[in-house]
């Protein structure tokens, strides 16, 4: 294992330290709780958001607090659901009279504690709604999950109802906007190389020199088969061919879409924009235009190398909302 | 080699393809040159900025193409200096009168090949100044190098330069700007693993599985020496240390400074902010105070693992041209 680290138990915690060091004019981190706020608390009558999950992921989740998206992001350990604790500080904490909207990620562990957290926090008189992100096409139940597994929509999810929050819509419409994303949303991901998660030391999967993983989640899980490594332009009609198959009907008239092309980790630049061409190519000639558009890692699997796609159709709400402002680490746009 | 690309040898044109439809609305590629400009022509009377080299590091240079940055970035093939044709085209479409400042790192072939086009664009009447970045503490000469390397401080050069540029400062003005912050800047980075040009097939160098290599090159070029990998907070002191060494006297007043903490390609985020904690640690024991700080992976060595830091002093009128609007694809605010 090869990682700029110190005590592999500390990783997390000692990555918050750097990101509340980095950033200390956005956000302020509860190192007890490792959970990441904005500098500035919720303003009240906003809608809250709170979303959270195993760490390994970044920029996602923490990177994205800030103004624009999040109020507060739950660092589980790496690969490993926030507590129902924290989940219940943030939402305590950010509640500003208007209400929470918890964001998950379909996975067994976050979907349980997430709710359990909602439960103490109704308790107290939070009112609380939840999205749970299932977009990823690959396979139907997987490791740790039941139903499809939340992957790279939750990063336009959380910047568009980011953007509904902040123009002071209320708890049911920013709900209903959340899961209207959900709905026309869809990923598909493919994987070259494992990753190691630190407290593990070995790679989480293996793959020989010359195979791929195709469909592979976000912490390694297995995905739909393993293929020959092959062409860009091969790759990319495996994850472009899935996720339009899914989101329905073939349609004569062109729709808008935000498309966003994420690299896992350890995949450079140089290779995602190739990847982008392609599956750009593919998109146009299924009537499908990539109106916005976000080429980076933004949903990771610490060093894995790969790539994952997701598509988003998109009505002039949705557009208005993407181009709103936003400040966050992760994500910067208008401000 | 375990890549996303089709034939190697169109890694780049494939690339600026994908760049180009990733952002219609803020570039425009000129693949016959392998160039990348702005969608909108050069204000007439601003002082136009032209940089390139290899490709392979991505976002760096055509990443940094858009308001408040460069004009043109130039795209040599990966690791590979542009050829004097590439920079002279860019140089006369982007002129608006007002000059031309050329941005080239310290590398051999880089910088006589801006010198030849500047040569061209002057006999044509075009006033080009230039500045040649040299800021890696490394090593004083190097493959392909006379004198220093030109690295990280080259994205924050293009960043202050450019917000320079936009106030419409005349060409004096901007060259005097643009070495003053390479006299201000140093940086240093650390290899985990090598880099595989697509071309070549395999990797540039080899590191044994717990050697690290310490003041590494952008395109792999042997640094100080080889250590034993080692924690984070040791790493940390191998850069911070040659890099406040060479910056110069110790004061015993605070110093502001932009700080980069950069991903050579492949080390994942949750590395990079763990990392920087212990940059800032000892950055603070010194008596430097990183008041504008980036975090990621902006000048990157293909998919090597690994970082490096770059420490720019910075006085008030450095901090508000940083501070100025920026949009292009790789760097992003207030706009």
């Amino acid at each position: 294992m090869k990682k700029l680290i110190n005590d592999p138990r500390d990783v997390v915690a000692e990555a918050l330290v750097g990101l509340a060091l980095a950033h200390p004019d956005r956000l302020r981190v509860d190192h007890d709780n490792a959970v990441v706020y904005r500098a500035e608390p919720t303003r009240p009558g906003k809608v809250a958001l709170v979303s959270g999950g195993g760490s390994g992921h970044e920029p996602l989740h923490g990177g994205f607090v800030g103004l624009g998206m999040l109020d507060a992001a739950c660092a589980g350990q790496v690969f490993t659901s926030p507590v129902p604790d924290q989940v219940l500080a943030a939402t305590t904490t950010v509640d500003a009279g208007a209400g929470v909207l918890h964001i998950a990620k379909n996975y067994t562990g976050d979907v349980m504690n997430f709710d359990m957290a909602s439960e103490l926090a109704a308790e107290s008189g939070i009112q609380v709604e939840s999205v749970v992100v299932d977009d990823d096409v690959a396979v139907e139940d997987s490791l740790h999950t039941a139903g499809r597994r939340g992957t790279g929509l939750t990063v336009l999810l959380e910047k568009l109802v980011g953007a509904a929050a902040e123009q002071g819509r209320d708890l049911d419409a920013v709900t209903t906007l959340a899961r209207s994303i959900n709905d026309r949303g869809r990923s598909m991901g493919v994987a070259l190389t494992s990753c190691t998660v630190p407290e593990v030391g070995r790679p989480t999967f293996d793959l020989a020199e010359d195979e791929i993983e195709v469909g592979v989640g976000i912490h390694g899980e297995p995905g739909r088969e393993r293929r020959s490594l092959t062409t860009a332009a091969e790759v990319a009609q495996m994850l472009v061919d899935p996720v339009l198959d899914d989101l329905g009907t073939v349609s004569a008239r062109e729709r808008a879409a935000i498309v966003m092309l994420n690299g896992m980790g350890a995949t450079p630049l140089l290779e995602l924009y190739l990847m982008f061409g392609e599956v750009a190519k593919l998109l146009a000639a299924r009537g499908i235009v990539p109106t916005r558009t976000l080429v980076g890692s933004y949903i990771t699997s610490l060093e894995m190398a790969g790539c994952s796609l997701t598509v988003l159709e998109a009505d002039e709400e949705l557009l208005t909302l993407w181009d709103a402002p936003v400040n966050t680490p992760g994500l910067r746009w208008g401000a």
